[in-house]
């Protein structure tokens, strides 16, 4: 069963936990939006459902409320960052802004951020580019869940990208997804349902392609995009591998099985070769290419072409990355924020650890 | 059948032709080398076998021998050039080689390319910039064969991707793949042995899955990685269209459908927005982000750590993204180039055109 509750009350709900934690005013609210554009765009995995997590991190240790995030290291168009054990949702948008501010003068930004936490999700902080009329980018590694191809081994995270794209008239392309076949939050429905995986998702402790949803859980392994070696799994393997060493080994974060678990009762893999996990950020300025004005005007032309591309039978048309979501959250910010009553039970034992109400 | 030709024979004949074409002596060395940078990597549809399509497109007018390669745009951090129509496989390392100089002086470089035609292999450009102890990406839009999810339409290339990663005492991590399922190169061979293409490679003309590998050839297409919405098919369409802006629509180039194409026979695309094809590059040098030496410890681990994961069982190891291309090269440096015998016939009647001998 799930029940309606409106935005703004759980935006303030959010923000109070994160502020009883003792973050900033400015921290608590940056985070607590960080963390809901998740629940209005539909990705209800990687939003207020996780809120409970985060405390948890907090009480063991692992996320500090008040962080010293500092530039570590940089260059005209380059920075890394050390997130100082923050709140990744607080972490990612100081170093998209910083890419942004880099870009408006050297043309792009691109900033490599060490000893941060998950940060939601990477659409947030890449569409903060949308504004200033740049191309916004957002990578960062989670702790291992994915196999290589060939391997039974849990080396990679879902490790997703996001890329934001401005446009004229309409709205633009955003782009963000795990460079695995389905993400985590996906197969967990299924589980809840006791339902079957269809083929390509998950593997099973010793490497075999299985649809029990449930293999997971028992030594099995998300399979990266393609699901299999004839199908191009490999790719999905780069992708992951990408994500992780622009994330993590550019910055000096923990990569591959080193990167700390979210579940604050799983214990630190041992001999972690960085600090927390790793984020990688960019922002390229439409004008660093050519004109805004003749940018617009081609993207226009290229949105219109494709949702206007013939659709299948059964389909009435084409989608341009991003459509879903905007859906979503225009529905979302009218109709309120689904919750199923196992999250309204975690958030109200989360609210009750603070004496907070929802 | 095929027969065995050593590399530098190849190189020379191949040089000879471009500069029969009126290419001047530094771009045929240059074009020569990129080009069968393919065969040496096992890449064997896009080397010499591509030879006398490029000198058709020469013949169509629609390559220029002596092409006027201009910066028209730029930034501290960025560019964008007018390829002049010239070989692909020229314009690109010049466009290489200004991000590798931009990254030199801004930390990174970006460079987007109109005006262009195919390039070759996304492998050889991206590498130029390991000797710099950068990182190398190079991308490209390529005409229409593949449908977006849901759609019965081609709209997109096989849009490659190449991402060269620098390491320390182990060979470079080097990911190059298209963001298809499969590439059309490898549907090619099927369509030559008359055998069945797995399931989610390619669809027919009313969208529908099938293994028939001719479906493509009678109005079907190809399909973007995950091969359909259930395996993440949305993630393949979302890459080949962030490579497809960031080629074109960053630079002025054509895009989508629009996209002419290879072989010189097919009429170009009506109403086309840009300039000939367009390509993507950027360069990271390492110690904008941090030493190059701590740099070099950390892939060393993380190669180590993902080549000795645990492999399943018929599988003695986990690849590296770049190892089989490396084995490929040292072989073939040493045994020379396998070519079928009509690859051979193909060079013979491009060779007497002008009158030069294999």
């Amino acid at each position: 069963m799930e029940k309606n509750i409106p935005y703004d009350r759980l935006a303030r709900f959010t923000e109070a936990i994160f502020t009883a934690m003792g973050c900033p005013e400015g921290d608590a609210v940056k985070a607590a939006e960080a963390l809901l554009s998740a629940d209005l765009r539909g990705i209800d995995s990687h939003g207020v459902a996780r809120l409970s997590g985060y405390v948890r991190l907090w009480e063991a240790g692992r996320i500090i409320a008040k962080p010293d995030i500092r530039v570590i290291h940089e260059s005209p168009s380059t920075a890394v960052v050390d997130g100082g054990s923050g709140l990744g949702l607080v972490v990612a948008p100081f170093a998209m802004d910083l890419a942004i501010k880099k870009a408006a003068q050297a043309g792009t930004g691109w900033v490599s951020v060490q000893n941060s936490n998950h940060f939601g999700i990477a659409a947030y902080h890449a569409m903060m580019a949308l504004p200033h009329d740049m191309i916004g980018i957002a990578m960062t590694n989670a702790s291992a869940l994915v196999a290589p191809t060939w391997s039974r081994e849990r080396m990679l995270g879902t490790n997703p990208i996001c890329v934001a794209i401005p446009a004229g008239k309409y709205p633009p392309f955003v782009a963000d997804f795990a460079t695995t076949t389905a993400a985590n939050g996906k197969l967990e429905i299924l589980q809840r349902k006791n339902l079957e995986a269809p083929v390509g998702w998950i593997q099973d402790a010793e490497g075999q392609s299985v649809t029990d949803a449930h293999a997971l859980k028992q030594g099995g392994a998300l399979l990266p995009l393609g699901g299999d070696r004839e199908h191009g799994s490999h790719k999905g393997y780069a992708l992951g591998s990408i994500v992780d060493i622009f994330s993590a080994v550019l910055s000096g974060a923990n990569y591959g099985p080193w990167v700390p678990p979210f579940p604050a009762y799983v214990p630190m893999p041992e001999n972690q070769p960085g600090k927390g996990i790793g984020h990688f950020f960019g922002a390229m300025r439409i004008d660093a290419f050519r004109t805004a004005e003749a940018f617009r005007k081609d993207m226009d032309q290229w949105i219109e072409r494709f949702r206007n591309a013939k659709p299948v039978q059964g389909q009435d048309r084409v989608l341009i990355p991003g459509d879903p979501e905007r859906e979503f959250e225009s529905l979302r910010r009218k109709e309120g924020i689904p919750l199923l009553d196992s999250v309204m039970e975690d958030l109200q034992n989360t609210g009750r650890k603070f004496a907070i109400n929802l």
